[in-house]
C-alpha cells in the first residue's frame, strides 16, 4: 500500500511508515508499542554505538529496579514510610494552569489510581559513596521506563519506552560541568556522524529546564514538516541531589562535602528523530551506519539455470562485501517477485540496491541503485564490490548534508513579532532577541505554540529589542514549535 | 571484612560474597535489586555472548511492552474487557494443597491487591503471521520481568529480574521440535564453553513442565552445597498457544493451520549459578571467558622512581595482552595498598594477577598468580605475556574439570529409599528408578524435599522398581533438592 505524501498529511505518513515499514506497532495496550524486530535492529545499532562511546569515556553501566506500583509496600507501612520520604512518587498524570495565574500546579482530577515511584537512584548512591576514593561514580543504564502520557504516538511518545540514562557523581564542581559538556558533545558527535542528523547545541531556559538541574544543555534538529525535536539532553545538577539525598563524601584533606551531580539520557525517540529527518514518500531512508542491511542483492531471472549463474556471482560479491565489514543481504527467496522486493527494500530504507538478470549476466554489468537519491547506474560487474564501501560512505554524507541545507534554508533571524508568527507558521527555526523573562517567553508560546528550543551555546553577543516586548536583549535565542 | 566460610554457612556465605564483591545488593524495596557496575558488567558478557549465538542461529531481537498494572486500564472498560479475554492476568500470588487432596490451588487469602497482566506476545503474533511466508517467527527479547516471589534472594529469586524469552513460531511440529532442541543445545554448549558450567540436559516430568507447553526441556547444575540449580529451559509448545491466540497460516499449498510454537529463556539467575559453582571462602571465581578483566597488575614499590620503573615496563605489558585480545588493568591508583587491593582481586575473581616489584625488576622476574589455584609462580618477566593466553584457556578448563569432577563425586546411582533419603541429607544428583506416576513424584518431594529435575536426554533404559512404590520403572530419572 502506499504511503501517504508528506506534503498532504505528513502525520499520517509518519503513522503509516512507522507501520509498513515494520518499525513498530500500537500494542493492545493504550500507549504502549511493540518494537519490532526490524526497529529494534536499528536501535540495536544505536544502542551499541553510544555504549561504545560512554564505555570510552569511562562510564560503566548497572541496573536499578524499575519503580514498582505503591500498592506493593502498603502492607509494611513503617517501610513505605522510612522509604517514601526518599522517593520521588508520582502520584498525578497532569499539570495545569493555575486558576490564580501564579504558574502551574498539578490538577487534582488527574489522579493515578495508583502512585508509581521512580527509580531511585540518588538514594543508593548514598550507600555507594563515602570517600573521594569512590569518585567519580560514572554509571549508565539501559532500560524501560513508564510515563503516563496522554497523547501518544510511536518512538515519539509513548507510555513505556527504552533509554539510557547517566547519572554521576564528582568531587568538584568543575568536574560535574565538564562531565555534562562531555556528554552534550558525545550525543551531538552521534546525532552528527551516525544518525546524520546536524543538530543545535545550547542550553535551556530556566522554564525549561528539567527540575532538580542547575543548568540543562540540549541538542535540537529540525524535522522535515518544520517542527524541533529535542533529541538529547545533559543536566548539571549542582549539588542539587547529593543535598535532597545526603550524599556526601570524606575528602581527601579532611571534612566533609556534597558530591556535585550529572544526569543526561537518549531514548527510543531518537527512531522518530531518525525517520522524520530523512525518510520520503517511498518511505525509509537509513543512514548506512545505522544500516542493519546496508547493501541487498536481488536477482532478476526466469529460468532455474539463470538463477544458479546469478547465484554463484552474488554469493561472491557477498563474501567480498563481508570481508570489507559491509552488511550484506542475497535475497533469492522465489516467495516473493523482484518488484515486491524492490518496493519492500525501499520502504525498508535499504541505502544501496544491486539487481543482476541475465542481460548483466552477458554484459558483465549489475545495476546500483542508491536510496537516498534513488538514481540508478550500470556497473561493471568486476567493479561493484570495489565501488560499494565510497558509495556507503557518500550516501551517508549526502543524507546528512542535505539535513543540513534542510535546516539552513528552514532557520530564519527575524527581527518582528508577524515575521516571528509567519515562521512559526510555515514551520523551521526561528533565531530571535527576547527580553530573557519568563513571562515574555509563556506568552509567546500561547499565541504562537512556539517555545525556545535553547539559547544555543555559539550565539554571539548583539544588541537587539526582545520580538514581543521590545525590551533590549544581549543576544538571539532559538525559537520552533516542538515535538 | 572476611567472608563466613562455606563450609559453615553456605547461605550467609553466598549473601556476602555478592555484597562484597559488589555485584548486586538488595534495593530499598521488598525483593528488588541493583545489579551493581561489576556484576552487571558480568551479565553484559553473558547476554553478549548469548545474543551471538541466538542471532548465529537466525534470531531477531525485538521489545514487547511490560506488563502495566490493570487499574490503568479501568476508565476504558470496553477496551479492557477485549483485552482481558486474550491476555493472562496475575491476581494471586500463591498456589496451596487443595483441602481435598485434589491438587494445587490458588491461595485465596493471597490475592494481589491489583492485577498484573503479561506481555501479550502471542496476542501481538496472530497480527504478525498470516501465511507460510511469515514463517518461521524467530524473535527474541531481553528485558525486565517483574514476578512477585515470597522469599527472594540476590540473582536467584528476585521480585524483578532480567531475562532473554525467545517465542518461536513454525510451520510444522518437526520444525518446533528442532527448534527446541537447538535451543537447548545453545544453553548447554553456552554453560560449559562459557560459564564453565557441567549441566545435564533433560526433559521434565508432568508434573514439573511449564503450563501450556506439550515437552519442557531444561539443563540442570549442581552448586557446591549439593543443591541443583535448574539454569535454563526450553519449551516445545505443540500448538497450544497458536489455539489459545487464534495464531494459523495460509499454508503454501492451501488452507489454514495452526502454527507450532516454542519458547526459551535464561535469566540474571545464571549470575547465582556462576557465583555458587566456582567461588571459595576467599570469594568470586571466574572463568575468564567471563572475566570483565582477565589480568591485573599490581605494581609494589616505595620509591617514586621505582613506579616509575615499573609504569613503564607494565605499559609494555599492557598494550602486548591487549594486543592479543587480552582484558588487563594495570592498577598504579596510590589509594590502596598492594595488600589491599590483592584481597579486593581475589574477592572480585579476577583470573590472573601480576605483581612486580623493584626486586623483579633487577631479577627481571615477575610474579603470576591464578585465582582458581590461587598457586603463584615467579616467571621471567620476559615471557610473561606470552604466557597468559595458555594460562587463560587453562584456567577456564580447570574451573570446568572441577565443577564436573564435583558432580560426578556428587551423584550416585541409588536403588533404596533409605539411600535416596542419605544423598538427599548429604547433597547430590541422585539417579534413581522412579514408576513414573505424579503421585510418587510428590510423596517423594513431601518426604524429602526433592525433586525430579529431569529425565536425562542421555538415559539408557535398564529394568528396576521404584525406589518408593516399588513398582516396575524403565530408566532412571534424576533427583535433587534444588534452588
Amino acid at each position: 500500500m502506499a504511503l501517504p505524501k508528506r506534503s498532504e498529511d505528513y502525520s499520517a505518513w509518519y503513522n503509516e511508515l512507522v507501520k509498513q515499514a515494520d518499525l513498530a506497532e500500537n500494542s493492545s495496550v493504550r500507549g504502549c508499542m511493540v518494537i519490532k524486530p526490524y526497529g529494534f535492529s536499528i536501535w540495536e545499532k544505536m544502542q551499541a554505538d553510544l555504549d561504545r562511546r560512554f564505555k570510552e569515556t569511562g562510564h560503566v553501566n548497572a541496573y536499578f529496579p524499575l519503580f514498582i506500583p505503591k500498592s506493593f509496600l502498603s502492607k509494611e507501612a513503617q517501610h513505605v514510610e522510612g522509604f517514601a520520604k526518599e522517593c520521588a512518587v508520582v502520584t498525578h498524570y497532569r499539570l495545569k494552569n493555575a486558576e490564580d495565574g501564579s504558574g502551574v500546579v498539578v490538577d487534582p482530577t488527574a489522579k493515578l489510581e495508583e502512585e508509581l515511584i521512580v527509580r531511585p537512584i540518588w538514594s543508593t548512591y548514598k550507600n555507594w559513596i563515602q570517600s573521594y576514593r569512590d569518585l567519580p561514580l560514572l554509571v549508565n543504564q539501559w532500560a524501560n521506563v513508564v510515563r503516563w502520557e496522554m497523547r501518544t504516538r510511536l518512538f515519539l511518545r509513548t507510555t513505556e519506552f527504552l533509554w539510557q540514562e547517566g547519572h554521576t557523581a564528582h568531587a568538584t564542581k568543575q568536574e560535574a560541568i565538564t562531565e555534562t559538556e562531555q556528554m552534550l558533545d558525545v550525543y551531538a558527535d552521534f546525532a552528527e556522524n551516525i544518525l546524520a542528523l546536524p543538530v543545535i547545541k545550547g542550553i535551556k531556559t530556566a522554564n525549561e529546564r528539567f527540575a532538580g538541574a542547575v543548568e540543562t544543555y540540549c541538542i535540537e534538529a529540525l524535522m522535515q514538516d518544520g517542527k524541533a525535536l529535542q533529541a538529547g539532553t545533559s543536566h548539571f545538577l549542582g549539588q542539587n541531589f547529593a543535598k535532597a539525598f545526603e550524599v556526601k563524601y570524606a575528602k581527601k584533606e579532611g571534612g566533609l562535602e556534597y558530591v556535585w551531580g550529572t544526569s543526561w539520557g537518549v531514548s527510543t525517540r531518537l527512531m522518530g528523530a531518525l525517520i522524520m529527518a530523512h525518510s520520503d514518500d517511498q518511505g525509509l531512508v537509513l543512514p548506512p551506519r545505522l544500516a542493519p542491511i546496508q547493501v541487498v542483492i536481488i536477482p532478476i531471472y526466469k529460468k532455474e539455470e539463470e538463477l544458479t549463474a546469478i547465484d554463484e556471482k552474488a554469493n561472491v560479491w557477498v563474501k567480498e562485501l563481508r570481508a570489507k565489514g559491509i552488511s550484506v543481504k542475497y535475497d533469492n527467496d522465489d516467495k516473493y517477485t523482484p518488484g515486491y522486493k524492490f518496493a519492500d527494500y525501499e520502504l525498508r530504507g535499504i541505502p544501496v540496491r544491486v539487481a543482476i538478470g541475465p542481460r548483466d549476466m552477458q554484459n558483465g554489468t549489475a545495476e546500483l541503485a542508491r536510496r537516498d537519491t534513488r538514481e540508478k547506474l550500470t556497473v561493471d560487474s568486476s567493479q561493484l564490490t570495489a565501488l560499494i564501501p565510497n558509495l556507503l560512505d557518500e550516501i551517508q554524507q549526502n543524507i546528512y548534508s542535505k539535513a543540513l541545507k534542510f535546516r539552513e534554508d528552514s532557520t530564519y533571524k527575524v527581527n518582528t513579532l508577524p515575521e516571528f508568527k509567519e515562521v512559526m507558521i510555515k514551520g523551521g527555526f526561528a533565531l530571535a532577541h527576547w527580553d530573557g523573562s519568563t513571562e515574555t517567553e509563556e506568552r509567546i508560546k500561547t499565541e504562537t505554540k512556539a517555545t525556545i528550543r535553547c539559547i544555543p551555546l555559539d550565539t554571539t553577543e548583539e544588541d537587539g529589542i526582545c520580538i514581543y516586548s521590545g525590551k533590549p536583549s544581549k543576544k538571539r535565542v532559538l525559537f520552533a514549535v516542538a515535538y
